[in-house]
């Protein structure tokens, strides 16, 4: 059996409890380091942490010791579905073996970043909007401008995930670029770091105004739509938005 | 004080400790009737049911028990802020008297319908998605038609929310119709309904045999995009969707 779980953004009261009992149950855990480290300890589980950058070989280890009749956990930061492990895995099963697909391969939700930050803030995805990966690590940076322009000029909120990284450092300022022609200058901006944790930071800023540099790898940057506005010390998008 | 809390899907495993605790302490729980029915009863609270379009009214109600010094939770399924309680309870108090600017509001996130109901399928949202209301009741048709012709055309995986209801039966049968210029044929369309509770029941198909009429309610409809595809018993959008 293998479950893919997400942990949710930090804070461990925002951990569903079926994920809780998922994590209780396992005989592994398998997972980028600091997302491991947020399971509180259990003697008799072992733990495989690994780098960030190397989610189809976590994946498949994950499945091997799965069809080797080990109960497994994927740990995921946020919900696994969101940019996060399950992709990776039903890669790696379209890849693998044949056994593979007879696994028991259960995806366990989570609160993500997303989630997280816009409470924190009021309801600015309070209409429709979208969740873009900006790392053009798998796929072309024009692909990312594309569905960047697409939405913003289309009115979405856009939640932009995977901002910037010490190999990815010009993206997000040229992305900014790109929505300058489309969206009003005092369209909100927020950057939102480590929402839920102890060094939780956000910065509400706005296009005109917005700083790249205060990105850094755990943060979630929020784009506005033109109607998203402050109320008293909340931001919200009204559900009326057109 | 006020808490805006979502509840989750309906499976009480997915809802957040957080929320659990603000519901105890709740002395007056406010909401959709069957969103409440999901909450076990507590001596002494009181709840406030409503019909499901009166967001508004529902909003003001609570914050003027919250201004009178009561510990009111607003009651929202899924996560608050999607499409929920969250921007009607902010809209309320822009339109308010200026002491509800001062109140202690606080949003609790909660899992999504559409991470429930991807998490069921395996991992479809794996890429860039959006999540778009078909309601035009607060919006033009246009929009929304404009909105989802861009998502589809950008690559975006669409969870559309808000399908169909009695004062609205045609407009998932147009919003097919607009997508099969854009969309291959065999693009997965996915019919999610009451996810995770018991009366679950999840249909997966493609743009060209969509029946419309598959959606009530309480459906979550997802789009495909052309990169979305079966692996096994599962549904998932790879990383690298270009």
């Amino acid at each position: 059996m293998l479950s893919i779980v997400g942990v949710g953004p930090g804070d461990p009261a925002l951990q569903t409890p079926q994920v809780t009992q998922a994590l209780a149950e396992a005989a592994h855990l398998v997972g980028y380091g600091p997302y491991l480290d947020r399971v509180p300890p259990r003697p008799g589980q072992q733990r495989h942490g690994s780098d960030n950058r190397v989610e189809l070989d976590r994946a498949r280890h994950a499945l091997a010791l799965a069809e080797a009749g080990e109960r497994v956990a994927v740990v995921s930061g946020g919900d696994p579905g969101v940019f996060a492990m399950a992709s990776a895995v039903f890669e790696a099963v379209e890849a693998g073996p044949a056994e593979w697909r007879d696994l028991d391969i259960r995806v366990l939700p989570g609160i993500s970043a997303m989630f997280a930050a816009a409470a924190r803030l009021g309801a600015p995805l309070g209409h429709d909007f979208c969740a873009l990966s900006l790392s053009d690590n798998l796929k072309p940076w024009d692909t990312v401008l594309g569905r960047l322009r697409a939405a913003a000029g289309a009115g979405f909120v856009i939640a932009l995930y995977n901002p910037t990284s010490r190999a990815r450092p010009w993206q997000l300022g040229a992305a900014l670029e790109a929505l300058r022609p489309i969206l009003p200058p005092h369209t909100a901006i927020v950057f939102a770091t480590a929402v839920t944790r102890p060094d939780e930071r956000i910065t509400v800023t706005t296009l005109a105004n917005a700083d790249p540099a205060l990105a850094d790898m755990r943060t979630l940057v929020l784009i506005g739509s033109a109607a998203t506005r402050a109320v008293g010390r909340w931001l919200y998008t009204p559900r009326s938005a057109a």
